[in-house]
């Protein structure tokens, strides 16, 4: 049946992708759209079994590797500032607000201060492909996105971190040890990242690599899921080990060659499988008023905490509103690693089944509604 | 685990393929030798797990159905006789020749038949990767070998579930019920196949669908999954049905595109994992004189069989020596099929583990010595 699944998969992404496109909209919204239609929520012809997810999760690996491959380092270090204080914000302003937003409707304190470390992901994947849809990926605004959602990812992961091991530890007390060995682990990753981001630059400078020359790919490509599986053996999610990798080299000589290598097998196959797979993974049945008000209330403010929180921190370093908006729209798609969190929120026990499924409902709304805000925020 | 492991295989696959290369030897040979030396046989760090499986299973299905569309209809219909011999005899002398072969070390009539059903397999994959890497595998020796090789697989496919069939039902009665069945799903494929051959192509053509566009790869790589897809569900090998779609679109306007962006996605990234992953499976533990002995025999007859066998067939059609041999070497790599077919005799107890893991020795090394042969024979 795999084979039958890709084979849909593919056809009903590109169809959907090149609908959207016809009405003016990012494609890969009709690749989300494709994966909800044919998942449990509609025609549920098309399982997100674990062959699927392979595929969505190296196919996930490459994109963020040609995010940072397509990264222009130089800008990216001028931007770092704005990048960080936005990054900072995307975390605490959806966190505060879904905590007191939670509150309407739950009382456990863990559930509710989970249910704002959910809505502080960001997912880059979407506004990746978005703007790189629209040519916009390199300029300052795009990468001030993508610093901003990679700091708010790190931030996120550590904060999950520890509230998955605060409360795994007797309902709350704080353990000294599992905290210290949570940031002994982000220490040792971030330690490397640097390592790697200084050394592997020069060592290929001095050591005169042609990464033009035929053959090169396979071997970048092996860097990245190096790099993808210490971040994972870290405890940090791999696609910012992944993105490391595409920074690492986005310096090099003849990357364009690379570039277009992996943009084949991204867009023509695996980021397929990876978009249309967050729709396949989402199910909600037995919709009652409450749980409806639920998804809306706590979509709305996913939508607006990270639009107008992101947007203010950029209005602090003197961006025009059009790019504070452009900056919000950017930090507002929660896609993956939200799904990710919620995960691992539903496995400790922390959140119950229906809580999850509440969440999900909102990451894949914040996911479908992203793309088409950056349209909008993006648009002459 | 799955991220190290894929870097380790893209990296030692390119490193060894390139070192073949350098003593003039196909890339392909290093791509296997490298999985050999990363599996159980030597430094035994990296497994042939479900997932590294997996990615080897849609890469020899876009391989073959690179092979499809690289290959030239016109020729391969002025070669059809020749083909069909050469297929035929390809099946036939390994069967015979490897049941009294097996004569010498087994009493029981299913294993030597077996083993003999075993040696028939023609793995193309090797081959078309070793002369497309050579820039043979358009020429009409290329049409041969690949046309061949396709009716050796279809005919011993059928063997196989002959015989299986028949060791199934009362230890050798024939079953008329089952062999009936085994044979209406050969002809209800291959009807389909003739009808999606003859209509797509003009469906094609009259629908005026331009494939140069950005965007059809992912709707031809669809169809060469649904067609892989099909010809599994009749019981038949999937790479035959991708290759049957490559046959089906190898004369479609705009194809240079589609061929490029597959080209990419399977040399820069599956194909390795497949390659890799056949090394990766051989595991032979113990070696004792006897088994020493049965190994090389059945090396020695498993290469002969092809190669005077079907070199005969070749001068029948009136072929120079040359031709004849290099028509023979190309049939000699048993690769993937054979892997298969031996792993159907164990799970159907018609052969222990022992002969199994013989088998695989056997396989592992025409697999190996067929890129040498090759490219001798086509050595100018």
């Amino acid at each position: 049946m795999l084979f039958l699944s890709l084979a849909i998969i593919l056809v009903s992404t590109k169809v959907l992708g090149m609908l959207c496109n016809k009405i003016g909209m990012p494609g890969v919204l009709g690749y989300i759209l494709a994966g909800i239609i044919l998942g449990p929520m509609v025609l549920n012809v098309v399982s997100s079994t674990s062959e699927i997810k392979l595929l969505a999760q190296i196919g996930v690996i490459f994109l963020m590797f040609y995010a940072g491959l397509e990264t222009n380092t130089e800008e990216f270090k001028r931007t770092a500032l704005p990048s960080t204080l936005v990054g900072v914000v995307g975390v605490i302003a959806p966190l505060i607000l879904g905590y007191f937003t939670a509150g309407f409707f739950f009382d456990d304190f863990w559930t509710k201060i989970f249910i704002g470390v959910i809505l502080t992901a960001t997912s880059v994947s979407i506004t990746v492909e978005t703007l790189s849809e629209m040519g916009k990926l390199k300029g300052k605004v795009g990468n001030i996105i993508l610093g901003a959602a990679i700091i708010d990812d790190i931030i996120g992961l550590v904060i999950v971190s520890i509230t998955v091991s605060l409360i795994a530890n007797s309902g709350g007390g704080i353990d000294g040890h599992s905290l210290a060995s949570v940031f002994a682990n982000i220490g040792a990753f971030g330690l490397i990242a640097l390592a790697v981001l200084f050394f592997v630059p020069r060592l290929i400078k001095s050591s005169g690599l042609d990464f033009s020359r035929k053959g090169a790919t396979p071997l970048v490509l092996a860097f990245a899921l190096l790099l993808a599986f210490t971040s994972d053996f870290f405890g940090i999610a791999e696609i910012i080990g992944s993105f490391v990798a595409g920074l690492t080299l986005s310096s090099i000589k003849g990357k364009r060659k690379i570039i277009s290598n992996i943009k084949t097998i991204s867009t023509n196959f695996l980021s397929l499988i990876f978009f249309a797979n967050i729709g396949l993974e989402a199910a909600i049945h037995g919709l009652t008023p409450t749980i409806v008000l639920m998804i809306v209330a706590l979509t709305f403010i996913a939508i607006i905490s990270k639009l107008i929180g992101c947007g203010f921190a950029a209005k602090v370093f003197r961006m025009s509103n059009r790019q504070a908006i452009q900056i919000g729209s950017g930090m507002v798609s929660r896609g993956e690693v939200a799904i990710i969190v919620a995960n691992i929120g539903l496995s400790q026990n922390i959140i119950d089944q229906d809580t999850f499924v509440i969440m999900l409902a909102v990451t894949v709304l914040t996911t479908v509604i992203a793309p088409i805000l950056l349209k909008f925020a993006f648009a002459e």
